[in-house]
């Protein structure tokens, strides 16, 4: 079958390699219907060293279960599913407690020998605890716009949303955005359907924030850095806002949260920091009280209720797609993400 | 009358300076009944530059109401009262939100001419914003343990709230309070208070481990660093504790904290961190989904509930006075603190 690998920053090749297949008794094989590129794997994609073997690449997908070990449960082959981006027992103390990324038992997709979730087939361990079954929901006839709302579910969308429950969005809160990328957007949708009353976006694409505002942002500011942080003071009336959302992962990014969170407020953060040290005193943080939480997205704790809401037409996250591209062309759809002539690209094995 | 200044780290001077006068229609002139040294006074004690002038010392205070202003109409001429460590309208949009210290009118005490509450009298802003008055209590005539008491309402006791309050301290969780200074240890109290079901004390002087075992600390760790780190994991069955009150204000206990931090845990930080940047990316904060949270507690947030609580004899939070001295010994009393021969100092003027 072929999956997909990162040799350095911007080679990104499919190769046919050997067929995965199940290990331990908990593991499923699941045939992928659709894939994607995430912003994470842009990260790589700009900054990863040349490696003789070849980084196995991929962590968001739909499928149908081809088969399934012999201590597996809760599905079965047929069945379609979306994965989670990460795989968890979902039975440990911190997958109970809702923290399903820091599973004791959990980890991330990936070999060398057959590749990630960019590929035909993918071995899922743990798959009572990480795939959850679509129901009523044929994948060979089903919208292919309903299939991308579904794949949204296994990072992009519940991403956002995490960022949202992390920074306790509610009604009445202002709540600002920093980032126009698929994680951002979806992020404002959740805001959204958390009852944020107002949502500033910034960012600087405009077909984005179309989206973005179509999805509930009231505001959209372009500027960056002191200007942007200007503007957003100014829209609050000086106060700044309840929660800021930072999707983004650069300090830059970072700078502008405390710069705009109110005394009191929640700073969210789920860009994956591509820093480690951060101001985090008296003049950005700890002066007004401001709150830093976020990280991973225990996809897995939202994924049921994800689902339930896309069948039930009341979120059609999969529109942060605006690409779709065979598995083939896997390294133009990285292309096409990382010069942002794309949104975010689905991959059909 | 006499106040304390500072003019230079160990360098702290009782003068006789001019009374201070009504100079705002909101302010109120108070009579000190008890003032005291604050562990944040120390960082300056330790290293402040030398000054020509002085600092004005002193923000926390027990008192009498001696004048008000014309506008004053919560507070007036004989009233016992306790001033929160800040003053402010209680009116402002960021006080309705509950976060007084970053009132938008609201500041710090202290006047390079008449002192600040390490005085006889004190000048206080705001005044029916800021000092809650004590129902159905003499000072001449109250025991010293209640004066204590109340005294501690001021900023330590209710600073140490505010942490367990800021860090959602909640039935079933495991606290851990860094630090055995008296901010530690209301924290710690103040924990017990909110249900915390475990609490984990680190910390290496035994007769202040030994109130907070009194307080309600289930476990004591002297050990510090990545041996510290290494002990409350065990202590935690390898899981970490829900919540981390950081009640120093120095790396080495920021580092602690997020050492010992739970995937999804907060830590609440209440030392006024003398750093500014600090690790927070995917190797320390969030890679588990940690939460940092704190900053200048809101004590009129939270005075009335505590007053309350005082007078009904259900908390005794002035148990961290273990020494009372003269205002005119206001060195001595720094200098105690500075050596750890005190917890905490009651003056009196």
């Amino acid at each position: 079958m072929r999956a997909t690998f990162m040799y350095a920053a911007g080679d990104v090749r499919v190769e046919t390699v050997p067929d995965p297949v199940i290990q331990h008794p908990t593991d499923a094989i699941v045939r992928v219907v659709r894939a994607c590129v995430c912003g994470s794997d842009l990260h790589r994609y700009h900054s990863m060293p040349a490696s003789g073997t070849g980084d196995p690449m991929g962590h968001e997908l739909v499928g149908v279960v081809e088969e399934t070990g012999s201590d597996v449960r809760s599905v079965r082959t047929g069945d379609f599913v979306v994965a989670p981006f990460a795989f968890q027992d979902n039975t440990c103390v911190f997958c109970r407690e809702g923290f399903q990324t820091s599973c004791v038992h959990g980890g991330w997709y990936g070999s060398p020998r057959t590749g990630g979730l960019q590929a035909e087939l993918a071995r899922i361990p743990l798959a009572d605890g990480s795939l959850v079954v679509v129901p009523d929901t044929d994948p060979t006839t089903a919208d292919p716009s309903l299939l991308a709302s579904l794949l949204a579910l296994s990072d992009v969308y519940l991403t956002g949303y995490h960022a949202a429950h992390m920074g306790r969005v509610a009604p009445g809160r202002t709540v600002t955005v920093i980032g126009d990328g698929a994680v951002g957007l979806s992020a404002v949708l959740a805001s959204r359907r958390l009852g944020a009353e107002r949502i500033v976006l910034m960012g600087r694409h405009t077909d984005r924030t179309d989206l973005g505002r179509a999805w509930g942002a009231t505001d959209v500011v372009a500027a960056r850095g002191q200007d942007g942080i200007a503007q957003v003071m100014e829209l609050t009336g000086g106060e700044g806002s309840h929660v800021v959302i930072e999707a983004v992962g650069l300090m830059p990014a970072y700078e502008q949260a405390y710069g705009i969170v109110r005394p009191g407020g929640v700073i969210s953060r789920v860009g994956v920091p591509q820093y480690e040290d951060a101001p985090v005193g008296f003049g950005s943080l700890f002066g007004k009280n401001a709150t830093l939480t976020g990280g991973p997205a225990p996809v897995r704790a939202y994924l049921e209720a994800g689902i339930a809401d896309v069948l039930a037409g009341e979120i059609a996250p999969g529109r942060v797609f605006d690409r779709e591209l065979p598995l083939a062309q896997a390294a133009e759809a990285y292309r096409l993400m990382s010069t942002r002539e794309a949104l975010k690209v689905a991959l059909r094995p």
